[in-house]
């Protein structure tokens, strides 16, 4: 697919995750204007249409105008939000999320917020000269999205990228998604928090334990290299299965200091060709925004 | 993309795998003729060039005659031929296939045997309706192919597909890719043969631990067991990847009697979002040959 000059990139998107929507104008490829307001991860769908509406009139939306929105869940082909994992976002059970943008704001295309990451990444970030690029996200969960030739990796039932429920030979407990040992269930926050309850030390979370492994605690050390580690078979999977050369590591946890590091050296244990490039993300909060304009004016002119 | 129509394909095909070299006629999408003889596992690319040669001359293929050709290992994007798996094929190191045989026979498209066949099967096979696809061969080792919205998944180093080398927490030994732990390593005839020996029963190869297990032999029934978990819980990672809705198995093994109902059995422990419909094979020997045709076919005119 021809590549999408950034500066073609105006209109509006929003970004609802599990603790904050945004809302941003878009010129040229550009945040011009961003508004936040903090998620009510319990409210119904009506509910947070209505946030996100407040967000966007307040940023100057006319109906019609073009929008992209992330969310966190998955989004099926019809437009339909679901809660992946049922601990985020818990009364999100298959709604009609684009049909009621586009009755409301008059245009609206919906995605994943990390697919859209993915694109955003993909097309104008740290994968703007890959051909075959992840982006994956490291933060309370594990998410992310694939960018192959220039296109992102959809399917019907919105569950591609969803990396983080991959299984991990590093991981033994439950996740949110219903399977068992995946990447998120151990890499991520969550799953840090409990490694580090596992381990002797309750209501420590994420932050709690890279303060301790800062500070020389070996019991803090070994869960994140743990996390590091699943990261990095989960880099090496992806890379069997789409050939990938660059992996952009994004999410608070896979942006904190060293913990990229970490990752580089698990993943130096792998054979040459199963190692991409691996950097951080370069977009930060702007990508999702920016990839769901992007998904929407592809589709609206593919 | 647009579908192909199977009555299109006429031309030539090959498919050099690491026991044997076929060769076809294609008719309208049909195998009009085929001939076969035994791989010189050892030989130079030179020779086993020739080898194909030999063949195609038979079938009465004139120079610049459609022709795609599928082998054992990856095909880059210049059309090198590399041994993935060093067990299969060890004197082919990166040598220009695609360039020797447009050289030699005028026209000719080189990739991947299980990508070639996965492409047959996800345009006129098994995958024919589906959107996001996977094919999986569990013979010897195991490979496969995605077809998502009827394009190949390909990759500029041609490891796109390797599906057999992601890691499984249902193993723990060396693979022949370099990577630990993989799918093949415990799911592939080798992995089985070599999970025999660990039992105590050396010099037991796949097929006759599928003969014990016949005949109740419960340490070959847990290995074959084991083999079609580590398969089920790939199968669920994918779908966490790519949002598969359907997979089909073939080669040797997983068309052996009852493995597929194997597979689907522990498939059955996963949530229902990360189980797709699995379903066998349906193209047999005839998918790399028709999958290669069409890779040549589709190239000449994208």
């Amino acid at each position: 697919m021809q590549n999408m000059p950034r500066n073609t990139l105006t209109g509006f998107a929003a970004d609802l995750g599990g603790t904050k929507i945004a809302a941003a104008r878009i010129e040229q490829g550009v945040v011009a204007e961003r508004l936040i307001t903090p998620t009510d991860a319990a409210a119904d769908p009506d509910a947070q249409i209505a946030a996100i509406r407040t967000l966007l009139d307040r940023l100057g939306h006319a109906s019609g105008a073009p929008l992209g929105v992330a969310v966190a869940g998955r989004v099926d082909s019809a437009g339909s939000w679901h809660a992946v994992n049922r601990g985020t976002l818990p009364a999100i059970l298959g709604f009609a999320l684009e049909q009621a943008l586009v009755r409301d704001l008059g245009a609206a295309t919906c995605l994943n917020d990390a697919a859209a990451a993915a694109l955003a990444e993909g097309l104008f970030g740290a994968g703007s000269r890959s051909n075959s690029f992840a982006y994956l996200t490291v933060s309370t969960g594990v998410g992310g999205g694939l960018v192959i030739a220039n296109r992102l990796i959809a399917s019907e039932n919105g569950l591609a990228g969803h990396v983080g429920f991959v299984s991990s030979r590093h991981a033994s407990g439950p996740c949110g998604s219903g399977r068992m040992a995946t990447v998120e269930s151990i890499a991520g926050g969550r799953g840090i928090a409990a490694a580090a309850a596992a381990a002797g030390h309750a209501d420590t979370d994420a932050r709690a334990v890279f303060a301790a492994a800062a500070k020389g605690q070996d019991w803090a050390d070994r869960i994140i290299a743990t996390s590091a580690s699943a990261v990095a078979t989960l880099i090496g999977d992806l890379t069997a299965i789409l050939g990938l050369d660059t992996v952009a590591m994004g999410g608070s946890i896979g942006l904190a200091p060293g913990y990229i590091d970490r990752a580089r050296a698990a993943l130096a244990e792998e054979p040459a060709l199963f190692r991409p490039r691996l950097v951080p993300a370069t977009l930060g909060h702007d990508a999702p925004l920016i990839g769901a304009l992007a998904a929407h004016l592809r589709k609206e002119s593919p």
